[in-house]
């Protein structure tokens, strides 16, 4: 970094960089930007930082990310519990929530099976959710909703096959054309998979 | 918000969305993140926050971001007082430090002249360059390195206007073709530039 710049910006714009998708420009426009934020607005996201990092634990019931000893979702007793889709991380959570449709629990499962990478199905979640399966008989079905990739596809395989034997019914999503999708345009397998998985009507 | 989603972490996506150039997705990426970086990492960005906000003030002389009362350029003695170049902004001294030729000081503006966007003279740092040129008798030259735009075109010619009863040579930086470019593809205001100020080889 060049002599002339104040350091405090200088260290700001290198933690900026530190985050995904962020390069070093990016970072010092941001640093730049914060310098001339209101203060307490400044504080405010300093805060949030802390603790978004410091009270965040993962829900003892579904793993998924949050403030307390139970999340929101497996505390409210409107919700089915006796349906569970397990997901690959928060983010699914929050995406299927917005459809506003899933009226189920969840299972967070923190990744994918991914042995290139080493991720074995040890580091998973995947233990937690047979225990909890195992613990709750009003249990009857579980969606996998992993993506439909290799890992996600494997993950779903890997998960199903060990709860066969405990007679519990699991799903998959569905793949097919995405709604508003040109057919042209779509790729032959979700194609293959749509004429494969076609419905009358 | 979905229920589902653990507070902290919407308030930390909520504080990333304001910053410019994130959108809500990328806010909520980023909140995600920094639940999975190591808590110290997260101390020291929630600190450098609050540090270049407040640690942050304008070098006396030049007006540049600094953290002390007169930037590190503006007190380095090697550097050569006679020549001021005049930016707009801190990010155009970082450009042309990057470039390692530049041996003068510098004058930041803090913006370009824009009556549309209500920024008229007195809301730049123009009357402290002039108080400065006023002020010291060694300074020969002031090089005008705003933006090649209409703001950036009309801000040299404002300042070289006020500069010129006291008998101060102004300059402004040379415009043409980038170095690397492509001459097909320069735009006909650059081309005429380049031909307008041609030099012997």
């Amino acid at each position: 970094m060049a002599s002339s710049n104040a350091l405090p910006i200088v260290l700001l714009a290198e933690q900026f960089a530190k985050l995904p998708g962020i390069g070093m420009k990016t970072a010092q426009r941001l640093a730049y930007f914060v310098t001339s934020m209101p203060e307490d607005e400044v504080v405010a996201f300093s805060e949030a930082l802390l603790n978004a990092r410091r009270n965040i634990k993962l829900c003892s019931v579904c793993q998924n990310l949050t403030d307390r000893e139970v999340c929101p979702v497996c505390e409210d007793n409107s919700r089915d519990k006796s349906i569970i889709c397990v997901v690959e991380g928060p983010k699914d959570v929050t995406a299927i929530e917005r459809t506003g449709e899933y009226k189920g629990s969840y299972h967070v499962l923190h990744g994918l099976i991914s042995p290139i990478d080493g991720v074995t199905p040890d580091k998973l979640k995947i233990k937690e959710l047979i225990a909890r399966i195992q613990a709750d008989s009003s249990i009857k079905e579980v969606i996998m909703a992993t993506n439909p990739t290799v890992e996600g596809d494997a993950t779903a395989m890997y998960i199903s096959r060990l709860l066969k034997p405990v007679g519990i019914k699991v799903t998959r999503l569905a793949f097919g054309l995405p709604v508003g999708g040109i057919l042209e345009y779509a790729d032959e397998v979700t194609l293959f998979r749509a004429l494969e998985n076609r419905n009358e009507i």
